[in-house]
């Protein structure tokens, strides 16, 4: 099932992809799903950020830049960096190389608390792509990813939540500039599995339904410019494309 | 001027203190002031955290444990851990010494972007007293502040937002632990003053209102145990107060 919160006349509105048609829902999170009888053609869909999350956590594997006892450790993303589905990136000037980094990102379906590797896919409503733009020139003076994380436009989400993924450590990561493949990965080619991501934020946060997890960056970070248009194609889930501005 | 976010039976309510009643307002950051004609006594009154922000930034003056070139760093905080005042701090089990930190909030108040050291203040809805909750040995593997800052209630704010402070360089902050004053400094003893950290802060990041900077902690952290009744004290602003269970 594919969940997209697009645009209306009357304002946001979460639907579901069914027989080409967007079918307007109530709440992406309650189940049962209910309908509001308005429906929008494919066609006419205009995608935006498909969830509005109150915190977005990002995960750092910590194979290479560090030295920790911990094989996972988390970081947060301002939420102003948010964007929908073709808003413009506004790399940052003068601030070394701006960074495009196709992940994976978990969108938080149910409270979590504590979560086990047994119980952890239980709480997930779906997936769904995210470009987690960085300045990565910044890193080696903020070990907090604070200024290397913040831009306009750096954390383009969407273009919908796929609710069927079988196995979430199977997905293929295609990261695309200008219509050239720039990097050709997968969540296979991470060092934590989704659920043991999810068992570590956690352990110390509970999220809430419509947080977003971004997974991490297999291998999948690549220098852009501006003009460029970039691609995050994953497979299984659709492709979300921004131009850098 | 003092704005606070109270209980009613209609849910939360912004209001303002005048002859010795909180007066409720539409929305504490438009101008002029809407009043409903609502009003709730002093003595009646049950303060909430006096805003919902949407990002909460913390500053590392990177003094004593890290070898930055740059003086101050930001990190952010989930919004999950925000509390109101006299909630529980749930102290975190098994995971080493839980400290409070006695620190300046600064609440915004316009949207701020690359603000200047002239102009940073006008930008500033008030300010109120935040109690930056820290699992301080997790510091040594979390240097990206993550499992160091989460936990339920770990960022308690208010009583309410003092708007007429004529410099917040000078701002008094006492921690006092079961009655017993623990640490007394102030804002003078931050080695880079407020309008310095809104600078840097919105040099990368655009600022909305109501989002919350946490100046930092001068000295004003104190270990505590379950059981321990935390004040803030910050002078011509007020005392934030919670117990840590």
């Amino acid at each position: 099932m594919r969940i997209a919160r697009i645009t209306t006349p009357e304002g946001p509105q979460h639907a579901i992809l069914r027989d080409g048609s967007w079918d307007h829902i109530a709440d992406p999170f309650a189940r049962p799903l209910t309908y509001t009888g308005a429906s929008t053609a494919d066609a006419d869909a205009v995608f935006l950020a498909p969830v509005r999350p109150a915190v977005i956590v990002g995960i750092a594997h910590n194979l290479t830049n560090n030295n920790h006892p911990l094989p996972i450790q988390a970081w947060l993303k301002s939420v102003h960096t948010l964007a929908d589905p073709d808003a413009p990136i506004l790399a940052a000037r003068g601030r070394g190389t701006v960074n495009v980094e196709g992940e994976l990102a978990v969108v938080i379906g149910k409270t979590s608390t504590a979560l086990t590797v047994e119980n952890a896919l239980e709480h997930i409503l779906g997936y769904t792509c995210v470009n987690d733009v960085t300045n990565v020139d910044q890193g080696a003076v903020d070990e907090r990813n604070f200024q290397g994380k913040a831009g306009v436009n750096y954390t383009p989400l969407g273009p919908w939540i796929e609710t069927d993924i079988p196995n979430p450590g199977l997905v293929g990561i295609d990261v695309i500039v200008n219509g050239e493949v720039k990097a050709k990965s997968g969540s296979f080619n991470l060092p934590s599995s989704v659920e043991e991501c999810l068992v570590y934020v956690t352990s110390w946060l509970t999220l809430e339904p419509g947080d977003v997890v971004m997974t991490g960056a297999p291998g999948t970070a690549v220098a852009v410019e501006p003009g460029d248009r970039v691609d995050i194609d994953l497979g299984g889930i659709g492709r979300l494309s921004n131009r850098v501005a």
